[in-house]
Protein backbone atom coordinates (compact mmCIF):
# COMPACT_ATOMS: atom_id res chain seq x y z
CA UNK A 1 0.00 0.00 0.00
CA UNK A 2 1.05 3.50 -0.63
CA UNK A 3 1.72 5.43 2.96
CA UNK A 4 2.21 9.09 3.81
CA UNK A 5 3.40 9.43 7.42
CA UNK A 6 3.21 12.90 7.91
CA UNK A 7 5.22 13.91 10.83
CA UNK A 8 7.42 11.20 10.35
CA UNK A 9 10.64 12.98 11.84
CA UNK A 10 9.24 12.71 14.93
CA UNK A 11 9.60 9.89 17.44
CA UNK A 12 6.24 8.40 16.62
CA UNK A 13 6.09 8.79 13.30
CA UNK A 14 9.41 7.55 12.29
CA UNK A 15 8.79 3.91 14.45
CA UNK A 16 5.70 4.20 12.40
CA UNK A 17 7.12 4.59 9.28
CA UNK A 18 10.18 2.46 10.12
CA UNK A 19 7.26 -0.74 11.02
CA UNK A 20 5.37 -0.29 7.84
CA UNK A 21 8.80 0.05 5.41
CA UNK A 22 9.42 -3.65 6.84
CA UNK A 23 6.48 -4.60 6.04
CA UNK A 24 6.44 -4.23 2.39
CA UNK A 25 4.44 -1.23 1.87
CA UNK A 26 5.85 1.69 0.08
CA UNK A 27 6.45 4.58 2.48
CA UNK A 28 6.76 8.41 2.01
CA UNK A 29 7.91 10.10 5.15
CA UNK A 30 6.91 14.23 5.06
CA UNK A 31 7.99 16.88 7.32
CA UNK A 32 7.84 20.15 7.36
CA UNK A 33 10.73 20.86 5.71
CA UNK A 34 11.73 18.71 2.15
CA UNK A 35 15.04 18.02 3.26
CA UNK A 36 14.55 16.68 6.70
CA UNK A 37 11.69 14.53 4.91
CA UNK A 38 14.79 13.21 2.62
CA UNK A 39 17.06 12.75 5.44
CA UNK A 40 14.76 11.09 7.53
CA UNK A 41 13.77 8.55 5.02
CA UNK A 42 17.45 7.99 4.34
CA UNK A 43 18.37 6.73 7.94
CA UNK A 44 15.31 5.06 7.93
CA UNK A 45 15.65 2.83 4.97
CA UNK A 46 18.87 1.98 6.47
CA UNK A 47 17.49 0.51 9.93
CA UNK A 48 14.57 -0.82 8.01
CA UNK A 49 16.41 -2.71 5.42
CA UNK A 50 13.62 -1.01 2.52
CA UNK A 51 13.81 1.74 0.36
CA UNK A 52 11.60 4.92 1.71
CA UNK A 53 11.39 8.09 0.26
CA UNK A 54 11.00 11.56 1.80
CA UNK A 55 9.77 15.21 1.14
CA UNK A 56 7.42 17.98 2.29
CA UNK A 57 4.58 17.25 4.17
CA UNK A 58 1.85 18.01 0.94
CA UNK A 59 4.12 15.70 -0.86
CA UNK A 60 4.24 13.07 0.78
CA UNK A 61 0.21 13.67 1.15
CA UNK A 62 -0.32 13.50 -2.57
CA UNK A 63 2.14 10.36 -3.11
CA UNK A 64 -0.06 8.20 -0.79
CA UNK A 65 -3.08 8.77 -3.42
CA UNK A 66 -6.55 7.50 -3.25
CA UNK A 67 -6.05 3.85 -2.27
CA UNK A 68 -3.48 4.50 0.41
CA UNK A 69 -3.75 5.99 3.83
CA UNK A 70 -1.82 9.27 4.62
CA UNK A 71 -1.18 8.40 8.78
CA UNK A 72 -1.03 12.17 11.00
CA UNK A 73 1.57 11.61 13.63
CA UNK A 74 2.21 15.20 15.29
CA UNK A 75 1.60 17.14 18.22
CA UNK A 76 -1.33 18.56 19.34
CA UNK A 77 0.05 22.17 19.10
CA UNK A 78 0.56 21.74 15.69
CA UNK A 79 -2.15 19.59 14.26
CA UNK A 80 -4.61 22.18 12.82
CA UNK A 81 -1.86 24.03 10.85
CA UNK A 82 -0.83 20.89 9.54
CA UNK A 83 -3.52 19.78 8.56
CA UNK A 84 -4.53 23.21 6.94
CA UNK A 85 -0.75 22.41 4.91
CA UNK A 86 -2.08 19.26 3.22
CA UNK A 87 -5.81 19.44 2.84
CA UNK A 88 -5.49 20.36 -0.65
CA UNK A 89 -3.11 17.44 -1.40
CA UNK A 90 -5.20 14.79 0.15
CA UNK A 91 -6.46 13.04 -3.04
CA UNK A 92 -10.31 11.59 -3.36
CA UNK A 93 -10.72 7.80 -1.66
CA UNK A 94 -7.86 8.32 0.93
CA UNK A 95 -7.60 7.18 4.54
CA UNK A 96 -6.55 9.56 7.16
CA UNK A 97 -5.14 7.75 9.98
CA UNK A 98 -4.74 10.34 12.83
CA UNK A 99 -2.65 9.62 15.84
CA UNK A 100 -2.66 12.72 17.61
CA UNK A 101 -3.17 12.96 21.45
CA UNK A 102 -4.45 16.27 22.68
CA UNK A 103 -2.05 16.02 25.44
CA UNK A 104 -1.54 19.28 27.97
CA UNK A 105 1.56 19.67 26.78
CA UNK A 106 0.44 21.84 24.17
CA UNK A 107 -0.43 24.65 26.30
CA UNK A 108 2.77 23.90 28.65
CA UNK A 109 0.79 21.61 30.65
CA UNK A 110 2.01 17.54 31.56
CA UNK A 111 1.95 15.36 29.28
CA UNK A 112 -0.42 13.02 31.88
CA UNK A 113 -3.15 15.88 31.45
CA UNK A 114 -5.42 16.02 28.24
CA UNK A 115 -6.97 19.10 26.62
CA UNK A 116 -10.36 18.88 25.64
CA UNK A 117 -10.39 19.79 21.59
CA UNK A 118 -13.11 22.16 20.75
CA UNK A 119 -14.69 19.12 18.29
CA UNK A 120 -14.86 16.81 20.75
CA UNK A 121 -11.39 15.20 20.03
CA UNK A 122 -8.37 15.67 17.85
CA UNK A 123 -9.31 13.67 15.26
CA UNK A 124 -12.86 15.35 14.53
CA UNK A 125 -11.04 18.32 14.63
CA UNK A 126 -9.06 16.88 11.55
CA UNK A 127 -12.28 15.54 9.77
CA UNK A 128 -13.86 18.97 10.43
CA UNK A 129 -10.73 20.77 8.39
CA UNK A 130 -10.30 18.54 6.00
CA UNK A 131 -14.17 18.63 5.12
CA UNK A 132 -16.39 15.70 4.16
CA UNK A 133 -14.05 14.39 1.46
CA UNK A 134 -11.26 12.62 3.35
CA UNK A 135 -12.27 9.80 5.54
CA UNK A 136 -10.56 9.99 8.90
CA UNK A 137 -9.38 7.53 11.31
CA UNK A 138 -7.89 7.61 14.77
CA UNK A 139 -6.21 5.50 16.10
CA UNK A 140 -2.56 4.57 17.37
CA UNK A 141 -2.85 6.58 20.50
CA UNK A 142 -2.17 3.59 22.60
CA UNK A 143 1.62 2.44 21.13
CA UNK A 144 4.72 3.62 22.59
CA UNK A 145 7.16 5.66 20.16
CA UNK A 146 9.94 3.47 21.50
CA UNK A 147 7.94 0.21 20.76
CA UNK A 148 7.44 0.73 17.20
CA UNK A 149 11.40 1.36 16.66
CA UNK A 150 12.39 -1.29 18.78
CA UNK A 151 12.63 -3.61 15.23
CA UNK A 152 14.25 -6.44 17.38
CA UNK A 153 11.02 -6.59 19.34
CA UNK A 154 7.32 -7.32 18.81
CA UNK A 155 4.97 -4.10 19.57
CA UNK A 156 3.27 -5.46 22.89
CA UNK A 157 -0.34 -3.09 22.45
CA UNK A 158 -3.82 -3.02 20.81
CA UNK A 159 -4.72 -0.14 18.58
CA UNK A 160 -8.05 1.50 19.06
CA UNK A 161 -9.20 2.32 15.87
CA UNK A 162 -12.40 5.09 16.01
CA UNK A 163 -13.90 6.49 12.70
CA UNK A 164 -17.20 6.74 10.78
CA UNK A 165 -16.56 4.93 8.06
CA UNK A 166 -16.33 1.22 7.98
CA UNK A 167 -13.94 0.53 5.05
CA UNK A 168 -11.34 3.09 6.27
CA UNK A 169 -11.13 1.53 9.39
CA UNK A 170 -10.51 -1.84 7.93
CA UNK A 171 -8.00 0.01 5.30
CA UNK A 172 -6.38 1.48 8.16
CA UNK A 173 -6.24 -2.24 9.83
CA UNK A 174 -4.71 -3.67 7.24
CA UNK A 175 -1.52 -1.81 7.83
CA UNK A 176 -1.79 -2.32 11.60
CA UNK A 177 -2.18 -5.89 11.32
CA UNK A 178 1.04 -6.23 9.07
CA UNK A 179 3.03 -4.71 11.73
CA UNK A 180 4.15 -7.65 14.52
CA UNK A 181 2.45 -8.31 17.60
CA UNK A 182 -0.19 -5.65 16.53
CA UNK A 183 -3.80 -5.88 16.41
CA UNK A 184 -6.47 -3.45 16.03
CA UNK A 185 -9.81 -2.90 18.04
CA UNK A 186 -13.58 -2.05 16.05
CA UNK A 187 -14.08 1.20 19.13
CA UNK A 188 -17.01 2.67 17.39
CA UNK A 189 -17.13 5.74 15.45
CA UNK A 190 -15.55 9.05 15.35
CA UNK A 191 -16.04 10.42 18.15
CA UNK A 192 -15.42 7.26 19.92
CA UNK A 193 -11.69 9.41 19.56
CA UNK A 194 -12.57 11.46 22.90
CA UNK A 195 -12.25 8.68 25.10
CA UNK A 196 -9.60 6.75 22.69
CA UNK A 197 -7.12 9.94 22.56
CA UNK A 198 -6.50 10.49 26.31
CA UNK A 199 -5.16 6.80 27.00
CA UNK A 200 -1.41 8.20 25.67
CA UNK A 201 -1.94 10.24 29.06
CA UNK A 202 -2.74 7.32 30.94
CA UNK A 203 -0.43 5.31 29.53
CA UNK A 204 2.62 7.94 30.18
CA UNK A 205 1.15 8.28 33.92
CA UNK A 206 1.95 4.76 34.88
CA UNK A 207 5.11 4.57 32.19
CA UNK A 208 6.31 7.35 35.11
CA UNK A 209 4.70 5.42 38.09
CA UNK A 210 6.67 2.47 37.61
CA UNK A 211 9.42 3.95 35.65
CA UNK A 212 9.04 1.85 32.43
CA UNK A 213 8.71 3.24 29.08
CA UNK A 214 6.52 1.60 26.66
CA UNK A 215 3.51 0.06 28.74
CA UNK A 216 0.61 -0.52 26.23
CA UNK A 217 -2.86 -1.97 26.05
CA UNK A 218 -4.65 -5.05 25.48
CA UNK A 219 -8.14 -5.79 25.02
CA UNK A 220 -9.58 -9.24 26.33
CA UNK A 221 -12.50 -10.64 25.96
CA UNK A 222 -12.72 -12.35 22.02
CA UNK A 223 -10.22 -14.58 20.89
CA UNK A 224 -9.89 -12.11 17.70
CA UNK A 225 -10.54 -8.77 16.88
CA UNK A 226 -10.17 -6.53 14.14
CA UNK A 227 -12.86 -6.40 11.33
CA UNK A 228 -16.55 -7.32 13.43
CA UNK A 229 -19.16 -9.16 11.47
CA UNK A 230 -21.13 -5.56 11.63
CA UNK B 1 -11.16 -6.74 55.74
CA UNK B 2 -14.60 -5.00 56.44
CA UNK B 3 -16.35 -3.80 53.03
CA UNK B 4 -19.36 -2.04 52.12
CA UNK B 5 -21.00 -2.22 48.64
CA UNK B 6 -22.85 0.93 48.53
CA UNK B 7 -25.58 0.36 45.50
CA UNK B 8 -25.03 -3.20 46.00
CA UNK B 9 -27.84 -4.04 44.48
CA UNK B 10 -27.12 -3.42 41.47
CA UNK B 11 -25.66 -5.61 38.76
CA UNK B 12 -21.89 -4.21 39.03
CA UNK B 13 -21.73 -3.71 42.73
CA UNK B 14 -23.77 -7.27 43.57
CA UNK B 15 -21.01 -8.87 41.12
CA UNK B 16 -17.98 -6.94 43.58
CA UNK B 17 -20.03 -8.34 46.82
CA UNK B 18 -19.92 -11.85 45.74
CA UNK B 19 -15.99 -11.43 44.74
CA UNK B 20 -15.35 -10.03 47.81
CA UNK B 21 -17.03 -11.83 50.09
CA UNK B 22 -16.10 -15.36 48.58
CA UNK B 23 -12.11 -13.91 49.17
CA UNK B 24 -13.23 -13.65 52.64
CA UNK B 25 -14.12 -9.64 53.68
CA UNK B 26 -16.83 -9.29 56.00
CA UNK B 27 -19.21 -7.63 53.41
CA UNK B 28 -22.55 -5.28 54.43
CA UNK B 29 -24.81 -4.30 51.10
CA UNK B 30 -25.93 -0.73 50.97
CA UNK B 31 -29.03 -0.23 49.20
CA UNK B 32 -31.22 3.26 49.69
CA UNK B 33 -33.76 0.83 51.42
CA UNK B 34 -32.91 -1.09 54.17
CA UNK B 35 -35.10 -4.29 52.93
CA UNK B 36 -33.68 -4.41 49.59
CA UNK B 37 -30.30 -4.53 51.12
CA UNK B 38 -30.95 -7.52 53.23
CA UNK B 39 -32.60 -9.02 50.80
CA UNK B 40 -30.08 -8.78 48.29
CA UNK B 41 -27.64 -9.83 51.08
CA UNK B 42 -29.94 -13.21 51.62
CA UNK B 43 -29.10 -13.88 47.73
CA UNK B 44 -25.31 -12.94 47.56
CA UNK B 45 -24.81 -15.39 50.75
CA UNK B 46 -26.70 -18.15 49.07
CA UNK B 47 -24.52 -17.62 45.72
CA UNK B 48 -21.14 -17.05 47.39
CA UNK B 49 -21.29 -19.53 50.21
CA UNK B 50 -20.20 -17.18 52.60
CA UNK B 51 -22.16 -14.43 54.82
CA UNK B 52 -22.97 -11.08 53.67
CA UNK B 53 -24.93 -8.34 55.50
CA UNK B 54 -26.94 -5.72 54.28
CA UNK B 55 -28.97 -2.50 55.04
CA UNK B 56 -28.99 1.20 54.37
CA UNK B 57 -26.39 2.51 52.29
CA UNK B 58 -25.63 4.94 55.45
CA UNK B 59 -25.59 1.83 57.96
CA UNK B 60 -23.50 -0.21 55.36
CA UNK B 61 -20.76 2.75 54.86
CA UNK B 62 -20.75 3.00 58.62
CA UNK B 63 -19.93 -0.98 59.07
CA UNK B 64 -16.71 -0.45 56.84
CA UNK B 65 -15.34 1.46 60.05
CA UNK B 66 -12.29 3.43 59.60
CA UNK B 67 -9.98 0.49 58.46
CA UNK B 68 -12.38 -0.85 55.72
CA UNK B 69 -13.31 0.60 51.92
CA UNK B 70 -16.68 1.77 50.82
CA UNK B 71 -16.84 0.45 47.55
CA UNK B 72 -19.66 3.11 45.49
CA UNK B 73 -20.84 1.39 42.73
CA UNK B 74 -24.24 3.91 41.44
CA UNK B 75 -25.39 5.34 38.54
CA UNK B 76 -23.57 8.86 37.70
CA UNK B 77 -27.07 10.41 37.60
CA UNK B 78 -27.50 9.46 41.80
CA UNK B 79 -23.86 9.47 43.00
CA UNK B 80 -24.03 12.79 44.32
CA UNK B 81 -27.14 12.12 46.61
CA UNK B 82 -25.37 9.01 47.52
CA UNK B 83 -22.39 10.38 48.69
CA UNK B 84 -24.37 13.50 50.39
CA UNK B 85 -26.60 10.57 52.04
CA UNK B 86 -23.83 8.38 53.06
CA UNK B 87 -21.28 11.51 53.78
CA UNK B 88 -21.42 11.38 57.91
CA UNK B 89 -21.23 8.26 58.54
CA UNK B 90 -17.94 7.71 56.44
CA UNK B 91 -15.68 6.51 59.41
CA UNK B 92 -12.16 8.75 59.97
CA UNK B 93 -9.48 6.67 58.13
CA UNK B 94 -12.05 5.06 55.75
CA UNK B 95 -11.10 4.31 52.18
CA UNK B 96 -13.65 5.15 49.02
CA UNK B 97 -13.65 3.23 46.32
CA UNK B 98 -15.84 5.17 43.69
CA UNK B 99 -16.37 3.30 40.53
CA UNK B 100 -18.84 5.84 39.00
CA UNK B 101 -18.22 5.93 35.29
CA UNK B 102 -19.92 9.71 33.95
CA UNK B 103 -22.02 7.93 30.85
CA UNK B 104 -24.34 10.00 29.26
CA UNK B 105 -27.35 7.54 30.39
CA UNK B 106 -27.71 9.66 33.06
CA UNK B 107 -28.66 12.37 30.64
CA UNK B 108 -30.92 9.87 28.73
CA UNK B 109 -27.87 9.96 26.21
CA UNK B 110 -26.31 6.53 24.90
CA UNK B 111 -23.67 4.32 27.27
CA UNK B 112 -20.44 4.94 24.72
CA UNK B 113 -21.46 8.44 25.33
CA UNK B 114 -19.69 10.24 28.47
CA UNK B 115 -20.33 13.67 30.15
CA UNK B 116 -17.55 15.43 31.18
CA UNK B 117 -18.41 16.46 35.30
CA UNK B 118 -18.37 19.33 36.52
CA UNK B 119 -15.23 18.73 38.73
CA UNK B 120 -13.27 17.07 36.06
CA UNK B 121 -14.24 13.74 37.06
CA UNK B 122 -17.37 11.65 38.88
CA UNK B 123 -14.63 10.62 41.27
CA UNK B 124 -13.58 14.23 41.88
CA UNK B 125 -16.78 15.01 42.67
CA UNK B 126 -17.07 12.27 45.35
CA UNK B 127 -13.96 14.00 46.89
CA UNK B 128 -15.98 17.11 46.86
CA UNK B 129 -19.21 16.09 48.20
CA UNK B 130 -17.10 14.25 50.93
CA UNK B 131 -14.50 16.57 52.05
CA UNK B 132 -11.13 16.84 53.19
CA UNK B 133 -11.28 13.39 55.55
CA UNK B 134 -12.14 10.36 53.56
CA UNK B 135 -9.74 9.12 50.88
CA UNK B 136 -11.10 9.08 47.54
CA UNK B 137 -9.57 6.02 45.22
CA UNK B 138 -11.54 5.53 41.16
CA UNK B 139 -11.32 2.52 40.10
CA UNK B 140 -13.07 -0.45 38.62
CA UNK B 141 -14.34 0.94 35.44
CA UNK B 142 -12.93 -1.05 33.28
CA UNK B 143 -14.88 -4.78 34.90
CA UNK B 144 -17.85 -6.06 33.53
CA UNK B 145 -21.13 -6.78 36.25
CA UNK B 146 -20.92 -9.96 34.09
CA UNK B 147 -17.31 -10.56 34.40
CA UNK B 148 -18.22 -10.06 38.44
CA UNK B 149 -20.87 -12.40 38.83
CA UNK B 150 -19.57 -15.15 36.55
CA UNK B 151 -18.19 -17.16 39.92
CA UNK B 152 -17.13 -20.03 37.83
CA UNK B 153 -14.39 -17.88 35.72
CA UNK B 154 -11.88 -15.82 36.98
CA UNK B 155 -12.04 -11.94 35.80
CA UNK B 156 -10.18 -10.75 32.40
CA UNK B 157 -9.21 -7.31 33.10
CA UNK B 158 -7.46 -4.85 35.05
CA UNK B 159 -7.78 -2.06 37.45
CA UNK B 160 -7.06 0.99 36.86
CA UNK B 161 -6.49 3.15 40.59
CA UNK B 162 -6.56 6.68 40.55
CA UNK B 163 -6.02 8.42 44.13
CA UNK B 164 -4.03 11.00 45.47
CA UNK B 165 -3.01 8.63 48.17
CA UNK B 166 -0.76 5.87 48.19
CA UNK B 167 -1.74 3.99 51.10
CA UNK B 168 -5.25 4.49 50.21
CA UNK B 169 -4.52 3.09 46.67
CA UNK B 170 -2.94 -0.24 48.01
CA UNK B 171 -5.85 -0.93 50.51
CA UNK B 172 -7.94 -0.32 47.77
CA UNK B 173 -5.42 -2.78 45.63
CA UNK B 174 -5.39 -5.41 48.72
CA UNK B 175 -9.24 -6.03 47.60
CA UNK B 176 -8.66 -6.13 44.10
CA UNK B 177 -5.95 -8.33 44.12
CA UNK B 178 -7.85 -10.95 46.21
CA UNK B 179 -9.97 -11.33 43.04
CA UNK B 180 -8.83 -13.91 40.72
CA UNK B 181 -7.81 -12.78 37.66
CA UNK B 182 -7.91 -8.98 38.55
CA UNK B 183 -4.77 -7.15 38.97
CA UNK B 184 -4.62 -3.11 39.64
CA UNK B 185 -2.20 -0.54 38.41
CA UNK B 186 -1.51 2.28 39.73
CA UNK B 187 -2.75 5.02 37.01
CA UNK B 188 -1.58 8.48 39.46
CA UNK B 189 -3.55 11.13 41.13
CA UNK B 190 -7.27 11.06 41.50
CA UNK B 191 -7.67 13.41 38.58
CA UNK B 192 -6.63 10.87 36.54
CA UNK B 193 -9.92 9.67 36.49
CA UNK B 194 -10.73 12.15 34.29
CA UNK B 195 -9.06 9.50 31.65
CA UNK B 196 -10.05 6.29 33.16
CA UNK B 197 -14.05 6.72 33.79
CA UNK B 198 -14.83 7.07 30.35
CA UNK B 199 -13.20 3.41 29.76
CA UNK B 200 -16.62 1.95 30.82
CA UNK B 201 -17.96 3.73 27.25
CA UNK B 202 -15.30 2.44 25.07
CA UNK B 203 -16.05 -1.29 26.31
CA UNK B 204 -19.44 -0.31 25.85
CA UNK B 205 -18.97 0.34 22.41
CA UNK B 206 -16.71 -2.80 21.94
CA UNK B 207 -19.05 -4.92 23.73
CA UNK B 208 -21.49 -3.62 21.13
CA UNK B 209 -19.95 -3.74 17.76
CA UNK B 210 -18.45 -7.39 18.70
CA UNK B 211 -21.43 -8.78 20.11
CA UNK B 212 -19.88 -10.47 23.21
CA UNK B 213 -20.39 -8.92 27.11
CA UNK B 214 -17.27 -8.45 29.03
CA UNK B 215 -14.75 -6.94 26.92
CA UNK B 216 -11.70 -5.71 29.26
CA UNK B 217 -7.96 -4.30 29.34
CA UNK B 218 -4.84 -5.82 30.07
CA UNK B 219 -2.14 -3.39 31.05
CA UNK B 220 1.11 -4.59 29.23
CA UNK B 221 5.16 -3.30 29.51
CA UNK B 222 5.66 -4.96 32.77
CA UNK B 223 5.21 -8.53 34.69
CA UNK B 224 4.53 -7.23 37.85
CA UNK B 225 1.71 -4.18 38.89
CA UNK B 226 0.40 -3.24 42.24
CA UNK B 227 1.86 -0.99 44.47
CA UNK B 228 5.23 1.35 42.49
CA UNK B 229 8.29 1.50 44.06
CA UNK B 230 7.90 5.10 44.39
Amino acid sequence: MDVAVIGGTGAEGFGLALRLAKAGHRVTIGSRDADRGTESAAKASELAGAALEGTDNAGATAAAGGDGVVAVTVPYAGQAEIYRSIKDAVAAGAVVLDATSPLATAVGGRPWQVLRPWHGSAAEQAQAILGEGPRVVAGLHTIAAEALQALDRDVDSDVLLCADDPEAKARAGTLIEGIPGMRWIDCGRLEMARVAEPLTALLVSINRTYKVKDSGFRIVGRDAWGASAR
